[in-house]
């Protein structure tokens, strides 16, 4: 099967987390589409969003689409903008923060994980 | 490990390869950066670019940056654009064509097969 979808299509939801503010996520890519192996989400932060530094035993594969904002890590904070991209290993603590004025938007792949 | 890079960072090569033309490649995100369960390549083809119907036993998660395309399948050829989305299962023939006047660049994605 090939399946075609777009960002104009797909839900979008708050991300109700503790740590997590003024940010919005879209399920792109996922078991509904057919995937097995990983998913495609698209982040949303707002001016002032933030998601803060956690850690979980999934990694992450980012591109940044829109905006201007910052990787936080333990090592420091990354400035990111548009055509970055990021590979969080699984149990790194990460966040990422919109440091811009406008929407920072990105995209994130995870593992999907079996039984899930 | 948190790996920051970026499309300006990343080496462009052609892709050599029967029924591809006028199509380059970035290997954003690999083994070389940490990751170990799947890939993330950009690519961009030239007005006219082409790769054409093919098959192989993995799957493609895609998501249309630039310009205006069609994911070529046999059940036709669906339009894209910035924002599209598509993942293709393992085992079906797909393609991507330029329909456009300017590049048209995608992300796909790729699991990263053991042994490799």
């Amino acid at each position: 099967m090939v399946y075609v979808s777009s960002v104009s299509e797909t839900k979008i939801e708050d991300v109700h987390m503790d740590g997590v503010y003024d940010t919005k996520i879209q399920w792109l890519i996922d078991e509904s589409a057919g995937a097995k192996n990983f998913a495609m989400r698209r982040f949303v932060l707002a001016q002032d969003g933030i998601i803060n530094l956690h850690t979980h035993d999934w990694e992450h594969e980012v591109f940044v689409l829109e905006g201007k904002g910052e990787l936080l890590s333990e090592d420091g904070n990354k400035p990111v903008g548009p055509g970055s991209v990021a590979f969080v290993e699984p149990g790194i603590p990460h966040g990422f923060k919109n440091t811009g004025d406008t929407e920072f938007v990105f995209i994130c792949l995870i593992p999907i994980k079996e039984g899930d």
